[in-house]
């Protein structure tokens, strides 16, 4: 049997796993500093969990686990004979596979709000799965990463996520824009309009400006009847970007106006903290999710290129569908796939995290390697990690193996070493030796 | 509806992850100092890849995930009108989860073979699925921690497996001893006894003793045949606890022989190495996997209570089922869950685990609130885990808030405070309460 894992799933060799690791390091770092705590959900949920939360085609692309043992004595009869999968799903499956991070977290905040502090700050890094057809970045298996802070309507929370992107992004090496919005701007830009009822078509619309132009946008919407003066009017009234100015276009106590005062208190929280990324107001960031209802947030590299690298924004309602109701917040995700691939392709790594271990000890007969052991572990005590070779074969097979694993000293021992208590030090780069004891060795290493 | 997980998964709410995070952080930390890689696998293998791994049993307990779309267009038709449970699950499911990390490890290895630089060192710390009946202490979801060497057949590797373990339960705080043994041993009284050709029954009778003592394995191995004389003599056998006195029993050369030589070759490998538990030879040891074939080892706590906390051994062939032959190694797991339960019983966790933020800012009105935000981030510019209560709330509701959180202190801005630029600085525990600047309070909290 030729070795094979599902399309659209990976392998991480260590490489991959240091470097993913170093990015979840920066995030949850940040996170923690900044009171976000980390909780972990089950990656099996009920299908009752999961079921109606994505929309139909969501629902489609859950996985979903078959029930153990004889699952046809337990199924629908009728679903059986008909040949109905859709109707058969119910009675031969009852687990799922995570989707996402929100409705586990939503099933979480409700099931023990009784145990929960609100204003409750969580974090979460995750897998989840998702029958999408595989494409290049693009995978069945993926992780996500998530903040969000839920019992609370308080802004101050919007200012400190913008601010966890500004430093997560900058300890990473990677420029980025923020943008900001509130959808009660965009509500009220289609008061404005006369629009208000079709708002969601809008919204969904000016969402997909980025990636289809404002051609594109008029095309959707002339074809479902906005008229020219009504577009016209759009594309002007998004194409301020001062916010006085559009919130002078607003009537006092509409939507329109409450969503500009709410991005002002934002920006107000924001002085006198230093930030590295440069943060904009734009009337033309909608975001997809109907979810949303108050301000929005979308990263970005400066250049713009490979799209959103995170976004979030705030929603009045998470818990609703699990009995809990008035549970509002606001939250943010990490592209954290899309961030690896970046700083890859990049070369945004710091040299260090590709390092393995530090030192190898090789041996030039039977007698050196037992002592060998003896050496790794004084190096080990003294917190340097580190290997020995576990045969006395030819050194220059010995410092093949040290190559390939990347580490940057060797120590031999052979013979004469062994008596003398001195041991020849190496650089596998300049391929200069010294004798040394093991105490300089550890020294050294200590400092480099 | 209301919110639940299903029977035998688990949330882990903030304290449980930071406890678990400590648990793994020290046996990732020891790993890579001993020079283990950790990679990661997918949840989702071919099921092709996980059947038949397991045995019948194993079999039955692997999450088989549906596929997706209208799978009943592709079923076996005549599985499906025979009701054939069996059967029917090759034509609707293609995928599983993770069963264990020792049958993807092996798929690991002969897929990336020519990537891999031999002997390679691996750890693998992830949750795996197992359809078991849930009861206390016992999960469908739940984790393994294993660390394996492949491509060699040195010896010098048990010997740093076994100081891992030292050091690790070291570092936890969990008093353990260290069982030694070699299946060659096992085998070799099984010659000795006259029936190596039952040898697998006999190891598999030991293996339990510990939980059905001698008198159990008696009763089993005399209803299969063994007579009064080879069970008195296995007796006196496996109660031979000095290796020099037992390998006086076996002619040289033989299996037995060569196990207590290989026993030998490990002690004398961690002689001069500084050990804090206990390490002993145990030749009634025997370990029920019959995958491994040299030497095998346990983890037990030094009362003997809870049963074992980790094990390993040598295997002969890990991806002879891939296809690549020759491939020997040795590895050990650590009991995660089962170190996890006994740490949070006996109270082992340091306290500083546990602890959130290091400070709150709380604020007596409006102008205060957003003066607090920039406090804050002075608190978490100087890496102090901190955090704002984000409304000007009623002293006492913010207090228990920081309470809630377990926050050591919390700074108090009034009115005065804003003006003279001196902030009331709290302890939370003795309610002690100073007026100091901000440099003064970062000044305190970093020395704390």
């Amino acid at each position: 049997m030729k070795p094979a894992i599902p399309k659209g799933t990976r392998d991480f060799n260590p490489t991959e796993v240091v470097r993913r690791r170093y990015i979840f390091n920066v995030i949850r770092n940040v996170f923690e500093r900044f009171g976000y705590w980390e909780i972990e959900t089950p990656v099996l949920e009920n299908l009752a969990t999961l079921t109606g939360k994505y929309g139909a085609e969501g629902d489609q692309l859950l996985f979903k686990v078959l029930n153990n043992g004889d699952f046809l004595a337990k199924a629908d009869q009728k679903a059986l004979e008909n040949r109905d999968s859709r109707t058969l799903l119910n009675s031969i499956s009852r687990r799922g596979m995570r989707y996402d991070l929100t409705v586990p977290f939503a099933r979480y905040v409700a099931m023990h709000q009784n145990e929960i502090t609100f204003p409750f700050k969580r974090y979460q890094i995750q897998p989840v799965w998702r029958a999408d057809r595989p494409q290049k970045g693009r995978y069945q298996e993926f992780f996500q990463c998530d903040a969000d802070v839920v019992g609370s309507d308080s802004l101050i929370y919007e200012a400190e996520l913008v601010k966890i992107y500004d430093e997560v992004f900058y300890q990473l090496g990677i420029p980025i824009i923020i943008r900001l919005n509130n959808r009660k701007i965009l509500f009220g830009i289609s008061e404005i309009l006369g629009e208000s009822n079709r708002f969601p078509h809008l919204a969904t619309a000016i969402d997909k400006m980025e990636r289809i132009g404002w051609q594109g946008v008029v095309k959707d919407l002339s074809s479902s009847g906005f008229d020219e003066p009504t577009l016209h009017r759009l594309r002007d009234l998004i194409n301020i970007k001062e916010l006085p100015e559009l919130e002078s276009q607003f009537v006092e106590g509409s939507s329109g106006h409450i969503g500009c005062r709410e991005i002002s208190t934002v920006f107000k929280y924001l002085q006198g903290v230093d930030l590295n990324c440069q943060i904009i107001f734009d009337p033309a960031l909608a975001r997809g999710l109907t979810y949303y209802t108050g301000c929005i947030i979308e990263v970005a590299t400066e250049t713009g290129e490979l799209g959103s690298l995170g976004g979030g924004g705030r929603y009045a309602d998470l818990t609703g569908m699990f009995g809990l109701s008035g549970v509002e917040g606001t939250g943010i995700s990490f592209g954290a796939e899309r961030i690896f691939d970046l700083m890859t392709s990049d070369g945004l790594f710091p040299s260090t995290v590709d390092q393995a271990v530090q030192v190898i000890v090789l041996s030039l007969d039977k007698n050196c390697l037992e002592h060998s052991f003896q050496v790794t572990h004084k190096l080990r005590k003294a917190n340097i990690s580190s290997d020995m070779y576990p045969e006395p074969s030819r050194l220059k097979k010995q410092l093949k193996y040290a190559d390939n694993l990347r580490a940057p000293f060797v120590i031999i021992i052979g013979p004469e070493e062994l008596i003398a208590g001195m041991y020849t030090f190496r650089s596998m780069q300049s391929g200069e030796q010294t004798s040394l004891s093991l105490d300089n060795i550890i020294s050294l290493l200590k400092q480099a």
